[in-house]
Formats: C-alpha cells, sequence, structure tokens
C-alpha cells in the first residue's frame, strides 16, 4: 500500500501500460513519500458491454 | 462519478446488462440529481471457481 | 453476492438512501433473479477534498 | 456481507481457491460472528501485464 | 499484492482486528507463496446506514 | 471513466491532493486518449488500525 486500481477501457498497447503505471506511480511517490516497492497499480480492462455511461453501455454508443 | 460497481455472476443476455444499467442508473438519478452522463456504472462478471458464499465455491455448490 | 458498491458524494438523508438500495436492488433482482436476500448494497459517502473529476478536486470546483 | 475482494494473480489450482476462501470464512466468522452464510469472497486473478509493483509491471520482472 | 479489501461493520475491539488481518495472511501465505510482506489487508468499516441486505438499509432491520 | 481509486493512508494537506489528482489524470490522458472531463479519481484514506502489511496491522508497526 498504497494502491491503485484503474477501471477502463481495455488498452492494447503493453507500452502504453508501462508508461501509465511508472508515471502514476511517480505522482504516488511525491504524494506518499513511502518506499518505492510499496506501491501497487492494477489495472482493470472492462468490455465495451459491462460498462454504461449516462445508462447506456459503451457497446451501444456508436448505433443512432 | 457517481459510480457503481457490480460484482455478479455472468450474465448471457447483453440485453439484460442494457436494461439493468439503464434501470440503475435511473434510480442514481433520483437520488443525486446530478446530471445524467455523470453516472458511470460497471458490471463484473465472476467465474464460479472464483466467489464463495459461506466459505465455499460457488462452482461446488451443485455437489453434495 | 451480487454486490453492488456505490461511490458518490455524501447523501444527506436517509430515506434517499432507502430508496435508492431499493430501486437498485428491484433493478438487481430483475437480471440475476435470485434470491432477494442475497443483494447487498453498499454506499460509499466520498469528502469533496477526496474526489477529482478531470483532474480537479471537488472542493476546488466552485473557485474560479 | 462481510464481503471480501482478493485482488491477486492467477491461481491454478482449484484446490487452492477452495482452501482460501474456506480460511478466510473462517476467520471472518470469528471476527464477525455472523451466520456463516453471509461471508461472500471474490477472487480477482490479474494478468501480470495489468499489475505493477514499485512503477513495473509484474511481466516486465524477469526482465534484466 | 495480493492485495485485500474486507467490507463489512464496524469492529470495536482492536484485538479482533489484528487476529482477522494475521488469520488472512495465513491464509493468503498458503495460497500464493509469496513472501508475507507483500500481502496487504485493508478493512472497510460501514456504517449500517450505508449498507442494504435484500433491498433494506441494516439501519432498518430491527424495526418491524 | 475511467475512473481510478487510491488506497493509502491519511494525506493531511489538501494541496498534496491536489497535485496527486492533477498528475494522476495527467497520466490517464497520455493513456487513454479520452476528453479530460471523464477521468475520475476517487482517494481513500485508511486509518492505521484498518490496514495490515505482512499481516501487522500498521497501527502496530512502531511497537517492538
Amino acid at each position: 500500500m498504497p494502491n491503485v486500481v484503474i477501471d477502463g477501457p481495455r488498452i492494447e498497447d503493453v507500452e502504453v501500460k508501462r508508461v501509465l503505471v511508472k508515471e502514476i506511480t511517480d505522482a504516488l511517490e511525491k504524494a506518499y513519500k513511502i518506499r518505492r516497492e510499496a506501491y501497487v497499480v492494477i489495472i482493470r480492462e472492462n468490455p465495451p458491454e459491462n460498462v454504461s455511461v449516462g445508462g447506456r453501455l459503451l457497446v451501444d454508443r456508436n448505433k443512432t
């Protein structure tokens, strides 16, 4: 701890994940000033049929 | 925000998810009175070997 | 299970919470068709200095 | 409720999960003294490219 | 990681928490076989007006 | 969405929170390339008697 959980859509490119967790850990380190090994970041990738914004599934968003 | 996360078993039919997130968003809108686009609902579908009730995995429930 | 966690701002009125969890449970019951006692809903109330939207704390939103 | 969510790496063997949720439920029962059926434990298995410790993805850990 | 989050009612006695997190960590250690310092357990204590079971707030449970 | 939840110890200074959520949102924006208003970050502050590392509550850490 501190632990971070990110809920978002799928990220195709591992390099994007690599940069994301590094930058989030950098931000955590500035805020909490604990040894770096303590920070855990978990990325959750959610399929578009399992997420809604404003009551509408993401999978339905491109439909009229 | 407000954000809602639902942890349940698998839902086969997308139409069931569609109705579920709409009805939950309707309930949130009545409670929080924020613009509709702000509400995010995430459905998590959990395999029966990863959930236990009363100390017993769901996958073992049909066994004697 | 199914379990629901709602993350939102503070709700002052218990009656609002009462209606919210009832309506969400009604929606869950239609979707999952499990006995009613199985559904758990947890409301988390977050102080405005602990939530950001678009990179800005809610506590700072009314400031120019 | 009480509900427990475990975030960890993949567990290959269902028997390991079976023992884990039983022992956690035993511990919960001692602490909360509620009827056993009330305890729900959910195991989340996270792929090594979605978890970082100390700012580094687990998938990159074996690399120099 | 592995991380565990427990959502339950209030626990008055710190000694009960002490035993609970120790026993859960013992169970995790048997399952994941990772060094003991890696396991984080977080206890969340929820007020009875913020939790519902079966669509009814815990705070209303003792009422007829 | 994307949503981020941070579980850590208490942060006394609001300015530290302000910088933390801004930097995390900057990192998310680079990764997901969605409009900035979509990112929600929630900070959870946990008392030391509710968190354990390695099976030991943080509140007990300074004791021999």
